[in-house]
């Protein structure tokens, strides 16, 4: 039989909402490579060998997987969330055509991506729809850009009034930056804007935290947190006890003000 | 039993895109509730009512599933892709909101949002990784908010050099607005930008073109197409006969030439 890769997500943590398509094709596998607890989502199995590798491997466990899947294996990559938002697709991508002139038998390779449910669609769906309109997604992490790059886009999306997503907000090798993504956001869209903190969604470690830029503290956020600032027209309504987050379809200057923020 | 309500996504179109959890729940709903086609894709079986209704009916939709749920039914809203993005959640949260002093039932109703693989990240998925780096998502329809804010949002976008996910780029009833988001388009990242157009994925009608925004032409879309225009750093390669288009996730001054777009 001959060798594939599969890149795949697996969502955000609950197993209910791993897509059946991924589910078949870890079925198959020969082979699962990932960030270590990525590759311990998948259980064990007589026939599977999983590969588990540290964060910020990302280029040799590519070239890993593309190997294996050049040598005949059946080969799933796996990401959390979707592999193709800020995960393992472009990696692998990066890894196929940097390589391409020493390796000709990987780019005949059958190579698919599967989505997953991201890490951005199942906040937004725990606490309403803070998405409903026009929005942006930025990786807060300066290890593959600068800094400066961040922050112009942080203003820009403030001034094109886009609801914002954030991944990877904060870890123990960059404690600061949340905290100067944090100064920026109150500067550009005022202390009364909405802020979702969501952690660990679908998975034991849950924690949903709404509040507004003016009470947020860089604390709230860890790696295991998407953070979801509001659109100038985003709301937060009280519902069956809990706060409700969502950004109305359409466009119009805001009058009436939104309930208390808990 | 006391009712609920459900609001999710079905995903792109392919069956095995469907999470298990909204399986579960509408394999448990007495009403299903939504645009047409969305809800053409539950299959009918004793005890459920399928509730179809036109486009352009969602906040009348979304208080007959309220309404529904509070006298007791299980209820499910379906939207195709995520219903958190342009699509039917928010526009139960607003019809919700805006209902409550007349509702009181409304305001303590079990209700939850399912995310599901939006079109987005099916598209991206079907190409490769174009939203690999930092990318927005704007509707392209002016039918709530006005084409200069459209116009706004593409030219800070552009200048963010953020990758873009455009959703409803062009229909019947609106089709002349594309064509004029692609001139913005055109002159703020350049005739060579790479544009990929993602009809129907993972449906029958799949079509996928790769092209440029030079080559672009507004019939290359239309209701049923995602569009992507790729950042700066997007690149195009060939593999396995395929046009693969995915954004490095680092960020540097783009020095090599995408290979050929096909």
């Amino acid at each position: 039989m001959s060798g594939w890769l599969k890149i795949v997500g697996l969502g955000p943590g609950a197993e209910t909402m791993v897509t059946p398509e991924v589910s078949a094709v870890l079925a198959q596998a020969t082979d699962v490579v990932g960030y270590v607890p990525y590759v311990g989502r998948v259980p064990a199995r007589p026939g599977l060998v999983r590969h588990g590798s540290d964060n910020r491997e990302e280029i040799r466990r590519a070239e890993h997987a593309l190997q294996m899947a050049a040598d005949g294996h059946r080969v799933v990559v796996v990401s959390s969330g979707d592999p193709g938002v800020f995960a393992m697709a472009a990696a692998v991508f990066e890894a196929l055509e940097n390589s391409a002139p020493e390796t000709p038998d990987w780019r005949s390779l059958d190579i698919q991506v599967l989505p997953g449910i991201s890490a951005m669609l199942a906040a937004s769906a725990r606490v309403g729809a803070p998405l409903g309109h026009d929005f942006c997604c930025i990786n807060l992490s300066d290890n593959l850009k600068p800094w400066t790059l961040i922050e112009k886009r942080l203003r820009l999306a403030a001034e094109a009034d886009f609801a914002m997503a954030f991944y990877n907000p904060r870890s123990k090798a960059r404690p600061e930056g949340f905290g100067r993504a944090l100064t920026v956001l109150r500067e550009a869209c005022g202390a009364q804007r909405l802020i979702v903190f969501a952690r660990a969604v679908s998975t034991a470690e849950e924690r949903i935290q709404v509040t507004t830029l003016g009470e947020a503290t860089p604390d709230m956020a860890d790696m295991r947190t998407l953070v979801i600032v509001g659109s100038s027209l985003t709301r937060c309504i009280q519902h069956a006890g809990d706060p409700l987050v969502y950004t109305p379809r359409f466009y119009a200057p805001c009058s009436v003000p939104s309930e208390t923020v808990s």
